[in-house]
């Protein structure tokens, strides 16, 4: 197959059943699949994709305006992400394996022989980010994460970049495909009828999602007022947070805002953990040296023209905030700084929104303790980052407000730049995301997509082929 | 404080707010507290219901019916509940510590020093059952799961019995205090507009159900709706399928009869473990034993008005069903046996649904291809159980039908009897759950209470204390 030389049309219904009744059958066979060869396939997809480099980055460079450089990191980051839950799906820890024996002494009733073991929830639809079309898109981590744990995957294309999205699906398909995948288990469709009649079908049995708060909530909303709820992980809208004392203002506040402009202007702001606020003291060299810096940077195109137009909107609602002074940009897609003071912030009880794209607020305060009072109402995001010196006195009292509401708190650093390991936590209560307890990022993300089953004096020869398995592995080791 | 002589009045708004705003106010204080002292309050809890043991189960006695040993033995479960999740609470386990450091040469990008650590969730709103007074309400499974992980907890007292919900809140109340529990850390609501309003309120963060479909339905819908919404874990409706294979049925058809009938009339078939429906070869012994041995029981009060209403309605929907024969009971409460042809349920295509209390359906089959038919379309179960013999080729055929949707399945025994344990898995897809990846016994249950926070090159001294302790320990560990 060549690539595409002008976007696909939208499938139609019965692209859509097709695709709804191969990954149905699909996953009675992905559920009997070792993890081995689930490791195996995601390994041939990896290299596939880095295979078609050039071709792939060149599409993404047409479809998003982002830098070729950047584009190229963040393929090779995909294709380790293919390959960090290829090593996750080959060890046995997948199966979160607990075998208990029988036991008739056991506290208040006999206790029955009991394995329990994680099972793959079953096919997964998959909508993907605008924003970072390799890592969160067609073979991004929800992708990974959800073939991984033995789950069929659908992905919605993002309309951002189409022809990408159509092109990287074949060239996992082939990969899947040659690697000895069943059909149907990797799907893709377009448009969002597709979505929305995937995300109501009762074969589809979770899904993952990377965007908007408004788009996300809708689909949230869909997954959980079917006659069946699924659980949906939706990633949605993060203002990212950014606390500086007056100590550390003190400091080095030069440097604290050269940094910030440079955490909000990269790959133009559009990240969902681009900090989208920061409080620093009134008067102090922040706010400044933020707006030298944003200054002197160029407007670059944003994605697309819807994000291009949001973003427009975006600048004008911070440019209308009481007391707001424009500090840098406030046309077009300029990077953006505005400032406000924080007595008007509270006393007129704004709540500030994510404005995806180059743009950030300085509040400015005149005492520390109007950050703890804005904090006790903050809205919950991905991170909130914290600059203080030892000792800080405003940084004890900030800490637990933070962690309150907040996946991730990051101590003189930015939250910007995310490292795909275990411990690093990408998720938060709503609206950061839908689901609390998971993170979208790092080997745990798998567990979305995994529920545990029980057998009950369960015959060995009964049990699913992978659970078996790891039962002789761990029966045959050493004591 | 003495035993209410007559139900108590709904909570009124002012109630409603002193238990929110208490319960918001513990929440900081749980979440900086160790694990050794959760484990303490709870134990004290244990202790103190256990003390008050002989009040207690004359209470339970008084409003549910239920027998005197029966709650003898489930307040032993209950204490021993507490205990268990004191165990869990006060091992460094549940915060599922992840130290990464820093790494220059890390993959992609440098990596960050990174702290991954579980939080408590904030304050848990539980919504009690019914039929287990003590180890599913008041200071039950969700209660003590969620006290272990640091969560206050607010209990909306079951409307079936008042009077020993309100009881063994006092006694509750009374041990968290003496032990040095924070004001907040338990507080118990009455009536249905107080559970509403709490669910709905921002201060609450997750809930736990166990209850019915319907009912759990409409607060998961509550939940979800919320402008922020909230995990619902609920555990709503269970059929627990039952299926023998012939050859099973020609081995020991008389004994499968008489265990199914124990099974279907323990506790007065109101558990949400009760197998509802059993699929047997037509003109095998296993329907004349199993309707003998019901026709044989007497019938005994179920737990409330509302609960006798709601099943004569079942048994009389259960006798219109096609083909349908009465072969025990059929009135009032006594215990009943309805049979159907497998051939009007597929040509029908009837979905059966639970009937809470004493009654079961056996579906003859004329092949046992009827059985892999049926399964196929099943709603999804708390269990399944299989009764079959070595090498049946129908069992293996059934296996993977039943695994995907149920929680547990079980070979040749019987669903229910449930074990408080690690291994048992308590749950399963919607509608069995509305958290298909959660259990709601067993020590994984906390999970429903806890979230991921990352913490990047933080200071130790800002860690919140347990973190610190369990890293502290970690490293002093000898390697």
């Amino acid at each position: 197959m060549t690539p595409t030389d002008s976007p696909s049309p939208d499938s139609d219904p019965s692209a859509i059943e097709s695709a709804l009744s191969a990954a149905d059958r699909a996953a009675g066979l992905l559920r009997e699949s070792e993890g081995a060869d689930r490791a195996a396939w995601l390994r041939a997809a990896a290299a596939a994709l880095d295979a078609a480099r050039g071709e792939l980055v060149d599409l993404a460079v047409a479809e998003t305006h982002l830098p070729e450089a950047a584009l190229d990191t963040e393929l090779s980051r995909t294709v380790f992400q293919l390959e960090h839950f290829a090593g996750a799906a080959e060890s046995a820890q997948i199966l979160d394996l607990v075998a208990e024996p029988a036991d008739p002494d056991y506290p208040v009733a006999p206790r029955p022989d009991l394995i329990r073991a994680s099972q793959p929830i079953g096919p997964v639809l998959v909508f993907t980010a605008s924003n970072f079309p390799f890592a969160f898109s067609v073979a991004g981590n929800d992708t990974a994460s959800a073939l991984a744990a033995g789950c069929p995957v659908i992905v919605k294309a993002n309309p951002g970049h189409p022809r990408l999205s159509v092109r990287t699906a074949q060239v996992v398909n082939k990969a899947l495909n040659e690697a000895g995948a069943p059909t149907g288990t990797f799907g893709h469709l377009i448009g969002v009828e597709a979505g929305t009649v995937a995300l109501t079908d009762p074969r589809i049995k979770a899904s993952g999602f990377t965007g908007s708060l408004n788009g996300g909530r809708a689909l949230f909303d869909i997954a959980s007022s079917r006659p069946d709820p699924i659980p949906f992980y939706g990633e949605l809208g993060s203002l990212n947070p950014v606390f500086v004392t007056p100590a550390a203002a003190a400091a080095r506040g030069q440097q604290i805002g050269d940094e910030f402009a440079v955490s909000v202007t990269g790959r133009a702001g559009q990240l969902c953990t681009k900090p989208g606020v920061l409080f620093a003291p009134a008067q102090s060299p922040i706010t400044a040296a933020t707006a030298a810096a944003m200054g002197d940077r160029e407007a670059v195109p944003l994605l697309t023209d819807r994000i291009s137009d949001a973003y427009q909107d975006g600048i004008s609602r911070m440019a209308d905030l009481p007391g707001a002074r424009v500090l840098a940009g406030g046309t077009l897609t300029s990077p953006t700084l505005i400032s406000m003071p924080a007595d008007k912030m509270l006393n007129a009880g704004v709540e500030l929104e994510e404005c995806f794209g180059p743009a950030a607020v300085i509040v400015e305060y005149d005492d520390p303790s109007q950050m703890t009072a804005i904090a006790t109402r903050m809205h919950a995001n991905l991170t909130a980052t914290l600059h203080g010196e030892p000792g800080d006195d405003i940084a004890a009292d900030l800490v637990p407000l933070l962690t309150e509401r907040s996946g991730r708190v990051i101590w003189n650093g930015w939250p910007t730049g995310v490292s795909v390991t275990r411990a690093l936590h990408h998720g938060g209560p709503y609206p950061a995301t839908t689901a609390p307890g998971f993170s979208s990022i790092g080997l745990d993300a798998m567990r979305r997509w995994l529920r545990p089953v029980t057998y009950q004096n369960w015959p060995d020869e009964l049990l699913p082929t992978p659970i078996r398995t790891a039962i002789k592995k761990q029966n045959s080791r050493p004591a």
